[in-house]
């Protein structure tokens, strides 16, 4: 077995987590439900270096400022003892009925303002904790219907929020950056911002954007039958991955939030392997240098030992696919197999170094095309060693 | 039934839609290839304005330049006699096994070269011919293995390469817009630019991003499980709607390309909605203005006869949809039932005019949470009322 | 508009259907929860014909004697009053904690035995209020990991159980027969029995199958992607279609629930063809003579006036598919077009009345392959029929 | 690394998997065809111990009796010298053109007559080579359109055409089972017999089912989102586990054919651990005892070292996979938390040895529902154990 988790690994995990109760639309919960802060404590027990929450996992929507401030400040001060690091922090606009149309994209303005209000009375309480950064999952943002809005409009909206939002922080000089969530569906039919690629956009039309990326998470990409891996490498490509939500998911389906690896386990270790060796071509290319977040969920079958078993599970299994993805790129003949792949050739620019346009139309290149038709990429023989490397 | 197309209605189809033989991965061709010029004289009789291919619909991968001259030109005299626009060209970057692993992003560099090389002479036609618009259909961009790319140099490479093609077409002061068709897998296992989110996150990231937007297909959004129409208004918002394809599709499975109307009716419906009648809220919204372009293929059971009412189904059906939808907005009920479900207060900014967000936080605001939660938005109502303007 | 639903249209709800209150994954109720009784109060003046339930619609999970036939009373008694049928009755076998693990293939014994005791006793009230089907949706049983269960042993034990339910309503003498709802996944990570097929292959296993069929469900199979007309006709082949769950779902998702024909509408309009027209060339072949039963949800953005607007859009949509499926029938160019499409022709046995497999072998066959290859046969042609008479 | 698999490991390959020359729906062969006896004399080196075939892998569609004799001798003869057994065959029912609506379901009754027929000659040629299974993939029994079929006439061919099959092979004495492919759509819109449960559904109302199996594809139930393993588990359970193709696929989408646990590991884990091990409560259970075949196709991208990699990379990897499944029994503590987890308390009958519905009415049981519904299953924990095995 793998070594103990330590604070160096920097894992992180939501409050929400473990403590899921495991209501789910055909059933009640299946556990109590313990206080926050004594969730924190047992994940600092198990090796965790940090923990997340939204505002209504510490103290309830209609809290008075007196139960939010004595609930905030008694979680603090198990986190501070514990050594946990409160690393983000995000705010629920989903769960109460007044957004079951949206926060920031309701039809009713009302409930805009409403949300609005909620989302930046959290980012001073993010700011407060020291959090560096704000995750914002627009859950409620979305449609199951067609004729039920003006998606312009929705997109406006969006916009207006986040851009708000976002030059609060600058305002008030918080050192905090917002990172999105994208999710295809559920709760809603169809979520606006369904994946990395639709948030990243949204991202670019903001005033305020610099500070704006992105908090992926690796079930709602496969939700879409999407590559999480591909998607993780777009942000960084766009400067922004902001945060990661890792967990396990078999496809096209409701949520799972499966332990991290208890999904598409080779997709895992080439998630690893890209968190921690950076891109194979690529030395000076982005890099992910944020926490190790998990937002996964003990199955509704799962005890009080379960959620705890299940809560380590992510970790081991990181690390586990750590200690593999490192002996996987420091093999020679996995080095020697990229380079045959032409793994490694993919970096160098197909234009060569000052060559206009015209230089290379005018040019008359000999390309065997029957030569490169018939090319050997051994693609195959290169996933097998993976595969050799992670199961062997 | 419906009345029969006009150039009015600037409805176009590519030559490979209704030339399309019938090779599948099981199965050889059922149907004989005509010429192209055969295929585009039909459509014009069948009511169609425009055409569109890609350069080897019209003249052989390793045509010689005097074969290639005088296909094309054979082409154009039979679109001008025949009154037919050719409105978009494109360029096959993926028949040929020389593209097996990708044109932009192949590992090897040599591929690029001459991916790069076909792509910017195929631009030189496309401006000759009087194109509007250049689509550019990575489908071999992608992988199979998440060990068998540098995922970010391919984002490099793909750059680079859409990069230089627009430079290009400025350079060259060629009346040419790029459109980027996304697509999630098929042929490649997973595709690079997968939705619409993914091709505009690239966009934003181009050094001449202002002349590339996106040519979105109905069938290549639902292979991802997403909202077509979702998908629209984002590209709308960010002001990239170049081009559009429409087809059919039942969900998540291989490219169907069925007949537009022929997958998922409801979505068909309010995509024709969304063409004809714009955003029911944002009368300055913007507004898809290009031809409605059709992508499909007669299915493989139809003989020549099948391919001309295949082709014929697209128009009708859009015609009837579009008749459908004018009447649905003119409704007062619907009106009403708009106004009450909120769909046009979507389009007031949440913030007043120059309230700041100070301003917006200092206020306290009457908001009556228990009411906004009770209230009935009516969206099912609305959504029945389209339902019987579809097939009342 | 189409005319109002009366009892001979034999339209039934589910009582948790108009009674869902909005909780989800993500959020909580959105709508307070009726008695049972109005709300069969109300779908009786919508113009339903019947009701059907849970045990636990009906009285508490823990009710004791007394309070469950006062509950039940009173809801009979409604009912006589409203005209209202109970044609069919279900268990509720999955909120409550202890079936966390399923109700027939539980791990643990004691659960198994407590689970069949509830059903059991579920029958006889099924049969003391006159239902003629009970149907049986497993929803938790099933597993989220391939390590949780001796897959052998759950279909033995569900078996065992199925079995066990069927003697004891023939012992009984009750004049019930039982219908399985498969379901792909949702709330178990895979179900057991997850589509028409998977029940239909236990069912040829039991030792009282014979009165053991099938109550499949329009998103149910659609959540696998497969096509619920294909199913509802396996289901009639194999003379198990006992009783229907309509309702609309886009795809591959959390389990919506929608409005029938809300989904895909096609899909819907060849449902409604089946039930009403039977198969097209078949007049002797199986038809479907049950209640015509919605399991749907109102979605948690309607209040209770978009609860009714809903039930009520159900029915409207049924009858309004209904006149468009006896129009389409009856068109001659329909009829015309299906012969040309060989539609009547598969009902001819591909053997010759009394032609053994001998004679046929010997026989040298005059078979153009060339010309069969080339066939015509007007699918799309036939498919556009259909649309022109959905929509036109 | 693992060892080098020897013919004991009974593992065989299509010839048209190492065959596959490249063509796609969008690319031509990347990869010129060999001689179907240069696959398997290849094969054989590698550790195969046996072969299978299509007819037309071997002899063109319309080779006439002495190539079809000569082709087969030379394949046979090869075979022979290598050890190689040709342990199944199956018809290509689907290539050529004249099947494009189906072999045993074309509405045309000529094509039915015509496909047949080729289907028995090709049982007398299997039966001729010693083949034990007979494989039926009716991957062209489907539509794309409800409208296009009678679905009722369409299960009777299908019946008609499997059982006049199956008779013809009892009446020649032959020592061949048929074993049913199922599939859920590609090429077809939608393909009957979609799954394991259809394909059951129907053999259990064949007159001549019980020489009628199945032979489950690893990638094909993936593709409707079903788990393979629960699929294998209840052909099992219906003594019709006849076959089985191996191999990997990402879910939702175009069926890929990867090597196999190139797709999803963990599954494929649990499909080799139910294979050597069998279930693991149910030490009397039905045991899978046919060969080890596999059904992948070399990727597009690779040449013909490339094809040899991979078809040596599935071996390997079940190899690989079987150390471990043997090593996860073995475990004490595996065997102590399968108990913990109830799995094998499922073996146990529900009601007791002799225990009537009656009795065990009568019974009050003594059942702690609140100590039921917290009972701790420790599934987190078990799966995590494999995990540990298969990476550890």
């Amino acid at each position: 077995m793998s070594r103990h988790p330590t604070p160096d690994d920097r894992f992180s995990f939501g409050l929400w987590t473990v403590g899921w109760t495991g209501t789910d639309p055909f059933g009640v919960e299946t556990r109590a439900a313990l206080d926050p802060w004594e969730y924190a404590a047992r994940l600092a027990e198990l090796g965790a270096w940090g923990i997340t929450f939204h505002d209504n996992d510490v103290f309830p929507f209609d809290a008075d400022d007196a139960t939010r401030a004595k609930r905030v400040a008694q979680l603090k001060d198990v986190a501070d003892k514990a050594g946990l690091v409160i690393e983000m922090v995000t705010t629920n606009t989903f769960t109460h009925p007044v957004f079951k149309d949206g926060g920031f994209t309701s039809n009713d303005r009302a409930v805009r303002r409403f949300g609005l209000r909620k989302v930046l009375k959290n980012v001073d309480l993010a700011a407060e904790l020291g959090a560096e950064t704000f995750v914002m999952w627009g859950g409620r943002e979305g449609s199951e219907y067609d004729s039920s809005k003006d998606f312009h409009a929705a997109f406006e909206r969006y916009k207006e929020g986040l851009d708000t939002v976002a030059a609060y922080i600058k305002a008030k000089g918080y050192d905090l950056v917002i990172a999105l969530e994208p999710k295809p569906n559920e709760p809603r039919g169809d979520i606006f911002l369904p994946s990395v690629g639709h948030a990243l956009a949204l991202i670019a039309e903001l005033d305020n954007g610099d500070i704006v990326g992105l908090n992926p998470e690796t079930g709602h990409e496969q939700m879409a039958g999407l590559n999480y891996n591909h998607g993780l490498a777009q942000a960084l490509f766009s400067g922004k991955l902001f945060h990661i939500d890792l967990n396990g998911q078999h496809g096209l389906k409701f949520d799972q939030d499966l332990v991290f690896g208890h999904g598409d386990l080779l997709s895992a270790f080439f998630t690893v392997d890209l968190l921690v060796n950076g891109f194979p071509a690529s030395p000076d290319g982005p890099r992910y240098t944020g926490p190790i977040h998990f937002d996964y969920k003990p199955s509704r079958t799962e005890g009080m030992e379960g959620v705890w078993e299940s809560a380590a599970a992510n970790m081991e299994t990181y690390l586990m696919l750590k200690d593999k993805a490192l002996a996987f790129r420091a093999d020679p003949e996995v080095q020697e197999t990229m380079k045959a792949s032409g793994v490694l050739e993919l970096a160098q620019p197909t234009l060569s170094d000052g060559e206009s346009v015209e230089a290379f139309l005018a040019q008359q290149e000999d390309f065997d095309v029957a030569a490169a038709a018939n090319r050997e990429y051994h693609f195959v023989k290169l996933h097998q060693l993976a595969l050799r490397h992670l199961i062997g």
